[in-house]
């Protein structure tokens, strides 16, 4: 092979690009018998396999010529009518044209960034935030900053002032990154004021906002409360949409919803990566909404993980040290775990999984490097038991942990 | 939105990404009476949807819980071993490491760009080349310089003066595209000697080959060739086959083979890409290649194009007009079609699409700008009787369009 081993091979961008920590720690723990808290993947138990089993015998039987043939790069047109609908974008006098199907949100993230981000433009992020996101915008060679949050999410006044800094610099930062909802991996929701200061704030700037919005229907209690982009009508929110928490992973479907000029880049853009998305998926997908059955999938789906975030939240009450703290999310799948700032959870991880459990550590989502003593929990995909057993075995890798520390060396 | 207008939002290369005009010509003539003989799409004749539709009834009554949802970025182990073996990559000493599974082969293109090529690098194609693949190229901002062909492929020493002019500039190229059997457009198969002088010539000069496989298995006659993949056993080729040609293209799946190391960052690249490709997917196609079913469909295939590909040639020699000269493929899906140098298939698209016919116009394909007097025709698509229909109108619009040309403005 060409000159590989001086690296001369492979572009800038790509020498950069590592395999996650993660993905290998996920992959011992996959071929054993650990309790895993760590995977976001959704339990199997919501996946309606029975009706898109009879929905796929229908596509098939009436239509296969349409659902095994190449197809627009833009997406179903039903499919994003009903989405248009379904998302209400009427409101924002949307239309299909401000909507594009994608392979899994993790494509709309490459693509969003692919068409905003130069090598050295600044990204702003969540402290902690999604990892994999995080890799889409590095692997442009995008400059990450996070901004702190508390409970309401990112803390505006420190916001505020990076952006005063970033410009003072004369560098440009293109686009704010956000989970609004149940934040990825810290359960935090944005308040409703600190969303309409977020997009005062944008203007200001002249950036972007992306919002990613995956859980945003798996809400367990509380009272919703509007997207960022729904409070937007100047064009200054990218949205991303996906089926992977609502419907199931194995489709690849997601969407991305913003201002026509972003949208009819992404396209263009998308043409060049993928073509287009699986026609057969996107069929399948519009048949189980067009049939009605998707609210009710969400609603049986958000019980099923109210029962599971409960659980664990009793579990930690019971089981964890005094010195621990945790988020207590009203939706999507995570638990925020901070423990003392002398515990580094990415050095205990080894001893969890010699004690069959696992868990994320934080400092992955972290864009400073910081979140030592932090990690996230994930309560959709393990039973109600294994959660429970779970945390029972962390509580006591912690206790374990902690004291060795305290013990020094010796002990 | 901010400052879209002049143009400060996008990155540097959306910016120079564009819509191509065949797409929105395609889009026209999807919606009208014209028989197209330009999309390369497949047939849905040879879609086997009765055995697609038995294979998801099996997998989603026993299998959803893995079936729906995510899996590994490199793709179902079992597809990937079917593959190896299939393919019979054994003789190379590459197992199922050296195999990723893509969301089609655009996908393929898309992370081998993204692998390996920065801003400026130089991509060698063959003149002309498939436009989807230059595309790809230049969304990462390769400088493509094209090398003419004869009947064997591409000039090996107009190929070898380039990469010395090119070393002697102090520039580099990174690899070199080729689609090696029956080539998409001109439909030319690379000859053995050719193959091999390719990869003595690449190892010279340290670069890639990307060899780019579609049509491989569609051969109507003659003996089938070595891929370039095959004869090399250092590393020097990629390889990109795809089940769009030989089974459908609505599942998105395709792969791409190499060195471990290049098929490992491709991975990493993958993830941060889209996750995955659909498991559904890919668990539909290894059912039918399990259940061996692919390569009788592939025999039946091969038929129905022959078939084709044979009243297009004969309507050629019946209705074209004495100046014009056109390939005779030994398989895939086109004929290109050489016209007069005075004609310019450009402009006569819109006669063209007035008559009720279309075709892509060759331009499109050549990385330098030139054959404006070829075009693509296809086969694939149209039936035995809109192709010799097709042939007939297209006969008569290159001879009111020439008569025009040769009568002045004022005929």
């Amino acid at each position: 092979m060409p000159s590989v081993k001086n690296e001369q091979l492979f572009s800038k961008l790509a020498q950069q690009s590592k395999a996650s920590s993660i993905r290998e720690i996920l992959k011992i723990i996959q071929s054993s018998d650990v309790i895993s808290l760590a995977g976001g993947m959704p339990d199997p138990v919501t996946f309606p396999a029975e009706e898109i089993k009879e929905i796929c015998i229908k596509i098939l039987a009436n239509n296969s010529s349409l659902a095994l043939q190449y197809s627009s790069t833009e997406g179903l047109l039903k499919l994003r009518e009903f989405l248009a609908q379904w998302l209400e974008m009427d409101v924002k006098k949307f239309t299909t044209d401000n909507i594009i199907i994608t392979s899994g949100s993790q494509q709309g993230l490459d693509l969003v960034s692919k068409a905003l981000l130069d090598p050295g433009d600044i990204v702003i992020v969540e402290l902690p935030s999604y990892l994999a996101a995080l890799n889409a915008f590095r692997s442009y060679g995008a400059e990450i900053i996070g901004i702190p949050m508390d409970e309401d999410g990112m803390i505006m006044e420190i916001f505020e002032d990076k952006l005063a800094t970033i410009k003072s610099k004369s560098k440009k930062a293109k686009f704010v990154y956000t989970i609004s909802n149940f934040q990825n991996p810290a359960g935090v929701t944005i308040s409703l004021s600190r969303r309409k200061k977020l997009l005062e704030i944008v203007k200001n700037y002249n950036l972007i906002i992306v919002e990613d919005n995956p859980y945003d229907k798996i809400r367990f209690e509380g009272t919703p409360l509007p997207s960022i982009f729904s409070l937007d009508h100047e064009g200054y929110v990218i949205n991303l949409g996906t089926f992977s928490k609502i419907l199931c992973p194995g489709l690849r479907l997601a969407w991305v919803s913003g201002h026509q000029e972003i949208i009819e880049k992404i396209v263009i853009l998308k043409q060049a990566t993928d073509l287009c998305t699986s026609i057969l998926n996107q069929l399948i997908a519009y048949e189980y909404c067009n049939e009605g059955l998707i609210d009710k999938n969400i609603e049986s789906n958000v019980l099923i993980y109210k029962k599971k975030r409960d659980v664990m939240l009793e579990s930690l009450e019971k089981y964890f040290p005094a010195e621990a703290s945790w988020t207590k999310p009203e939706g999507g799948f995570f638990v925020f775990v901070t423990l003392p700032e002398y515990l580094d959870t990415d050095t205990m991880l080894y001893e969890a999984i010699k004690e069959k459990v696992a868990y994320v550590s934080g400092s992955s989502f972290y864009a400073n490097g910081k979140g030592k003593n932090t990690m996230r929990l994930s309560f959709c995909y393990p039973s109600l038991e294994d959660i429970e057993e779970g945390i029972k075995r962390l509580a006591r890798v912690i206790t374990n942990y902690s004291s060795s520390l305290k013990g020094g060396n010796g002990s």
